[in-house]
């Protein structure tokens, strides 16, 4: 099966206590897109500026990635520089220069209409709402979100979120979208804004999955997946949207989605997301082979499974 | 198996926003004595005064707690009060009476020498150490400690690491003992200070147990419990102490101690801790039975648990 990502493609800049980087390939739909790539068929609308050439799209192609739906644009590219410091949990934004993003209207070309699995990686609510009304024919959506759209745009993001299948989003966001500070309860009053499931991502402590009742089958919820403890974290940029590639990578692999696959899912998200960590940028995502990701998969099966 | 645990027994104020109480039944070891009470034989050390009668001594002698350990002394037990605002992940104290506790030196029965376990609850480092001194019959040994003893007391407090089996602590004492803010990093550091194996307990999210190399028999490592996603937290106060209880409760109930009764044994951590949470004080633990602690502990299970 194959899977659309809209959203950013980027430059970075990143420092972080193991080093620095400069316009390095960034960007959600970039993340999502290779992590995604190891299970599924990847389709990408994005757009970009002329200073994004063979160099970076060989880096989508190498991975069998479709990016006919990239838009080439006059002007640069998306820049986002970002800062990490000690425990890593938080970037400090040194600079976001959208340039032709601050326009971006996705274009969703002809040949990517009969895909059958769409995740809208965290952009303007609105033109997420309009992606998800183009592609009636997908079987399931997935959609991010964050703290700026929950705050400026509640009502737009409303509208987004009833039509959306699965929102992955994490702990502050999710509180904050509920206005709730107890998690479990916020799980539950987000679920009733539309999607049928909602991931929580913890960041080094995993991530949850919330069902609303009988959605993909029946069966006790929640599901938690853990994280691996990491001695080496170069760059957490990314991770949200490798993890949210893993995820919905591997549910539109499989023949059918219930709650086992996509239990499952969730275990390959927190996969994936620990190999972006792991180096800087999109590198640790670019070097990857299916057995390396299944045996890691099995680690984190080991880390919570009695015998 | 018997345990012997020395702490503190306390009366506590507490206030959260499910509500407030004043003069309750508290204390590390008391925690600690009602969780593990329901799967061995619990002994206790510490001090009381002149308060402390017979309604308080029944919640011991109800759960079987052999109480001949606790020394009464002249003046008022130790007392403390917390609050809890939002989202209830730290206290903010109120107001700490040492009273008898200030004193304390642990006198430990004849009657108790031949214990086979030992936990030695968040006290002076020093006592700690004295106490394991005394019991050289034990075959493991748990320690907790909290950042006043890191900071204040190091080189006493590493004399105690060399003498105990298992620490227990949360993940800023861990990354503050070893000063480094990467967890697993941390984890091997505080290892190479004595314990053979650390559970770090990372509240909402869980605990991970972390071994020397060939400590309890071979396997992978680490290992990783998860915590129950609560709707209703009403009081944290006690988690870690309950979770400890649980933890070594497990352990001290089986034949042999290896990795997979260690990670078990971090399951019914979790599933005391859990338990603790959802009333105020030691409530939660005064009323349960074996069979709803082992139905919570396949809840935990299949919370982590693919097919």
């Amino acid at each position: 099966m194959s899977i659309l990502v809209v959203g950013s493609v980027a430059f970075d800049d990143i420092t972080s206590p193991s080093g620095s980087v400069k316009n390095i390939l960034g960007g959600a739909a970039t993340y999502f897109a290779l992590a995604a790539s190891y299970f599924t068929q990847v389709r990408v609308v994005a757009v970009v500026g002329d200073d994004f050439g063979p160099e970076q799209e060989c880096v989508f192609h190498k991975h069998g990635i479709d990016t006919r739906g990239i838009e080439r644009a006059k002007g640069k590219t998306f820049r986002w520089g970002g800062s990490y410091a000690g425990n890593l949990n938080e970037a400090k934004t040194d600079f976001t220069d959208l340039n032709v993003f601050q326009t971006f209207q996705p274009q969703i070309p002809k040949e990517y209409q009969d895909t059958e699995f769409l995740f809208l990686a965290n952009i303007q609510p609105t033109l997420q709402a309009n992606v998800r009304r183009e592609m009636q024919g997908v079987s399931l959506t997935g959609c991010d979100t964050m703290n700026y759209w929950i705050n400026r745009t509640p009502k737009e993001l409303a509208e987004t979120l009833k039509l959306v299948d699965v929102l992955l989003i994490n702990d502050t966001e999710a509180k904050m979208l509920a206005g709730e500070t107890n998690l479990p309860r916020a799980a539950h009053k987000v679920l009733a804004m539309g999607p049928q499931a909602l991931v929580i991502k913890h960041g080094e402590y995993g991530a949850t999955i919330f069902f609303r009742e009988r959605a993909f089958g029946i069966g006790r919820h929640p599901f938690r997946a853990p994280a691996l403890p990491l001695e080496e974290v170069k760059d957490p940029t990314g991770a949200g949207d490798s993890f949210a590639g893993g995820f919905m990578g591997y549910v539109a692999s499989q023949k059918a989605v219930n709650r086992e696959v996509l239990k499952r899912a969730l275990f390959y998200g927190s996969v994936m997301g620990s190999f972006a960590v792991e180096r800087f940028g999109t590198e640790g995502l670019q070097v990857l082979t299916r057995a390396e990701i299944d045996a890691r998969f099995e680690t984190f099966r080991e880390l919570t499974h009695l015998e």
